[in-house]
């Protein structure tokens, strides 16, 4: 089953079948039911997550208990709160599973150490940093300058899959509109 | 002039004399005026900049020709197009000196090479691209749950001066709010 992970980290750089079996020692394979929350708000975030299958959604919750959905994660995503993880401070998010879910969990000091023994990860996990950064620039832009319509059309363009899959009240949370906003774009659209 | 960049670096991994001069040898100096485009959208974007003084904006114009400031840059602060820069296409947003501004700028290669002839600078960009996806993920959660108000006092704790050296118009603009309503948060606060 961890072929997935293999074929995702060579997109990027190749691997020696010992350098991947050395890779794989460092992560821990966790399964959860649709539902469960891999962390929640207030607790340690012990892991950095690579969905192998299934689909996650990173929430915050606000002081009158409403959700607000920062962002989706499915097969061959990387997810958690990373301001939590990489300062090892307690979660201000909740990570929760959508469907049953596979994740490989990573724990920090086994990132440090697969930066630090070898070379190819730094650089995997370098341009992983990049294109995350990149990916929230974008987002910020969509809420600068796009009305719900647009964020809508966005994500049926970006991630169909997305749509057939979430509950369109949690879509509409996503794309920060009401439940019924979203109905009239689906019927326009 | 330099050494603004060295104590930056050093922040997170010492350097050696020999290998701040090599670093050093990969940037090149610029001066910029007031007002003045390091790139506009459409353009190239060669760089990725590192502020030594001054105060930059990151803007995008919508189709409107409403201008949208993604972000702001002063001293030790890294700014670019970084979807333009990382992939080599056209930017999509503008940069623009909000002060006179001297900036170090490294072309794309060049942070490749660093990256691949000094495991230090690997580390350090490492580092530096996932506080950059941090930051932007805690934008992203603001605009999701906070009002305008709550936007306006995050700046202020974090980002003090940027209250004396950036015009009201354009903190408006980058909380997402009228001009009119930002007089009012101020003389509230």
């Amino acid at each position: 089953m961890q072929k997935e992970l293999r074929e995702h980290i060579e997109k990027i750089v190749t691997l020696t079948d010992e350098e991947y079996g050395f890779i794989m020692s460092n992560f821990i394979v966790k399964h959860y039911k649709k539902r469960e929350f891999l962390f929640r708000e207030g607790e340690d975030v012990p892991y950095i997550y690579f969905v192998i299958s299934g689909l996650l959604m990173l929430v915050y919750t606000d002081d009158t208990a409403k959700q607000h959905i920062v962002s989706f994660a499915m097969e061959d995503w990387w997810e958690s709160d990373n301001l939590a993880y990489f300062t090892q401070t307690k979660a201000t998010m909740s990570l929760q599973c959508l469907e049953d879910t596979s994740v490989l969990c990573l724990p920090l000091e086994s990132y440090r150490l697969l930066c630090a023994e070898l070379r190819k990860m730094e650089y995997f996990f370098l341009q992983k940093a990049n294109a995350g950064h990149i990916a929230a620039q974008r987002r910020i832009l969509s809420f600068l300058t796009s009305n719900a319509g647009e964020r809508y059309e966005q994500l049926l363009k970006r991630y169909p899959s997305l749509y057939q899959r979430v509950p369109k009240t949690l879509l509409a949370s996503w794309l920060g509109v009401s439940r019924e906003t979203l109905s009239r774009l689906w019927r326009t659209s």
